[in-house]
């Protein structure tokens, strides 16, 4: 069965809204759930609040169950497949089989090898699957979560604050503010919706930042990110970045792969490297940027640290072309959103 | 008297709109002449077709002779101050008086102090004058021409097409082509406005550009700028630059003030200075430039020339802030237009 109703349309709107209000920044997918009755009636509702908490499948029968309705027969619009594995919490597809689900309608299938057969698993146990429902609306909602689960690392946002000239520091080093404050604001809402900030130990020593989200009102957001410093040289004790925010975690390692494997054990889906340009150039020269952010600032420096060093690239024709997916002016600034070229993988090898 | 009727703003705006079928690149300005009869209605029209032709009031009238209209206690309606000075053709205010113009309504006052006193003389005849009738549109259509007249010599729009890394070309000097196709045509639209383009000897001699103006389909424009090349080394024999194009110049100097002042000899009010970095920076350092056109292209480089050079900026406080005037998409790239925040003259000084 492939056809969907208007009803289970409906209802998936509903799933990706209740989804949106689980935290963008753990380890685990927003994801949203709808329960419909016989009739299409709404019998159940229920979105994942983040890790350790229940599944958005279990919140939704919970919900069904407060509301003393029975789930028998009924059909769940979930937003991304359900799991079939033990983490934290049970698997969904035994909840859902417990509860007597008929019909399950899924928007995104899960590419998490731990955690996905959840819809063969129902279908072999006789229960409709319908999956790729509003499967683009799903996967956007899913954000930096899906490339992360798919690539095995943490999804790579590279972030540059630099002049006209490309230049992100004067000539004696100082960077505070090449950029406007709405520039800045932005980048803090970012930082809130990530898991971790990354930075070298060049800037840490340079800028003392706190490395913090803040509200536009400039108190710390509920959400901080984990502070994470890469390179030998040591954090001084009375560092901003040992004040309030997020964990420190220092990589002792100039390999951009060192500090994606660092973050993996930590469950970390989303990073922001902040720069230095020793560093983002690291990222990029190890292939490891998925998106980079750049906030151009209408200012001439001449002179300073420029954003990105050498890539070893000599002509023109080799250069790293980016696709932009946004250009959004802040205030004076502009910001331009953009992913690397895909290398085009070659459709046909010979040994 | 310093009212004006409904029928004169009306014939302002077609004064407006018939200027703007003047060249924009030429030693004069674009404007606009409409002449109205004793109960409003129109009964000549023109506008100034460039050096040499017969100014806007002048055609007007001639428009107004050849109705077979009389002009006796008409009103002329002029986009700029009428002149009062005998250059290529004779003075307007003369011409005005001669036809028994009764009443003349301006939207711009002449800055030029050579035509400027129009007003005056007209006055002093005893014809009834209003000015600064729409005169932020009158300004705006005047564009380089009258920033150009104010300062005594040529608007500067220096163009930069920078990687977002700030780099205008690789690290073997290739620089062809970092912006789209969308910018580059965009650029051309603009050579085909000023009156004269300029690179540094390094560009010419790397680049062998042709500096010429060409339309969407790559033909050549049918006005050319000027093409000068500023520098000590000799343009070879073979260069595009002396190939279809603009008259091509060469300032043998490492001033900017050298440059514009051989341009002022050629009545050129509008320069395009196109770089290269060290060319860029001289005219920066000078305080030569009046706006800034930046495309900015996503492409990393990581190596090769920046955009500018040295300023001489020290520390962040100390950068060259541009006020943005617009930011817009060309394809993958940004155009931003700017320009640089005036120095504020100090209020008071004392000896
Ligand atoms: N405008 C902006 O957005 C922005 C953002 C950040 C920084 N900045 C400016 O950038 C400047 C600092 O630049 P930076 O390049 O020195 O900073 P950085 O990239 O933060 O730090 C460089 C240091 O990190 C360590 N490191 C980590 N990975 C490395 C690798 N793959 N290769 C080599 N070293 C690696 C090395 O230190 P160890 O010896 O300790 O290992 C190295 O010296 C400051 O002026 C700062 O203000 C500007
Ligand atoms: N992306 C772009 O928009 C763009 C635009 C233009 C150029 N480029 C790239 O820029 C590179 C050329 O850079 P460049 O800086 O050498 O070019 P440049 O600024 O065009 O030329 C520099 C030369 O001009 C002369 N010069 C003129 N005024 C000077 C001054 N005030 N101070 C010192 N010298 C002065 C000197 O030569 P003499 O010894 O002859 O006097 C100097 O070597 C090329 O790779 C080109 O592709 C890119």
């Amino acid at each position: 069965m492939s056809t969907v109703s208007a009803h289970e349309v409906a209802a998936m709107r509903r799933a990706l809204d209740l989804a949106r209000r689980g935290p963008h920044h753990g380890p685990n997918p927003r994801v949203g759930c709808v329960l419909l009755g016989a009739d299409g009636e709404t019998i159940g509702e229920g979105w994942h609040r983040g890790a350790g908490t229940p599944h958005a499948e279990v919140a939704a029968l919970a919900d069904a169950a407060q509301r003393r309705t029975s789930t028998r027969g009924s059909t769940a619009v979930v937003t991304l497949e359900p799991c079939d594995h033990t983490g934290r919490t049970g698997p969904c597809t035994a909840a859902l089989l417990a509860a007597g689900v008929a019909r399950v309608v899924v928007a995104v299938t899960d590419p998490n090898p731990l955690a996905a057969g959840g819809a063969e698993r129902l279908r072999n146990q006789g229960v409709q699957v319908v999956t790729d429902v509003l499967a683009d609306e799903g996967r956007a909602l899913l954000g930096a979560w899906l490339p992360a689960v798919e690539r095995d690392r943490p999804f790579v946002t590279l972030k540059i604050a630099a002049s006209l000239d490309g230049r992100v520091a004067a000539s004696d080093g100082s960077s505070r503010w090449i950029t406007g404050e709405m520039a800045r604001r932005h980048a803090h809402e970012l930082r809130g919706q990530v898991g971790a900030i990354v930075v070298g130990t060049g800037t840490a020593l340079r800028d003392d930042p706190s490395l913090s989200a803040r509200t536009a009102s400039g108190e710390l957001s509920a959400h901080q990110p984990l502070r994470v410093v890469v390179g030998h040289r040591e954090v001084p004790a009375g560092a901003r970045l040992r004040g309030p925010g997020g964990d420190l975690v220092q990589v002792r390692s100039h390999d951009p792969a060192d500090v994606l494997a660092a973050l993996v054990e930590r469950e970390v889906r989303h990073v922001l490297v902040e720069g230095g340009p020793t560093l983002a150039t690291a990222f990029l020269r190890a292939g490891l940027v998925d998106e980079v952010h750049a906030y151009v600032a209408p200012v001439l420096l001449g002179a300073g640290p420029t954003a990105i060093g050498d890539l070893g690239i000599a002509g023109i024709a080799d250069a790293l072309r980016l696709v932009p997916t946004s250009v959004q002016p802040l205030g004076p600034d502009v910001l331009v959103v953009a992913v690397p070229t895909p290398v085009p993988t070659p459709p046909h090898q010979e040994a």
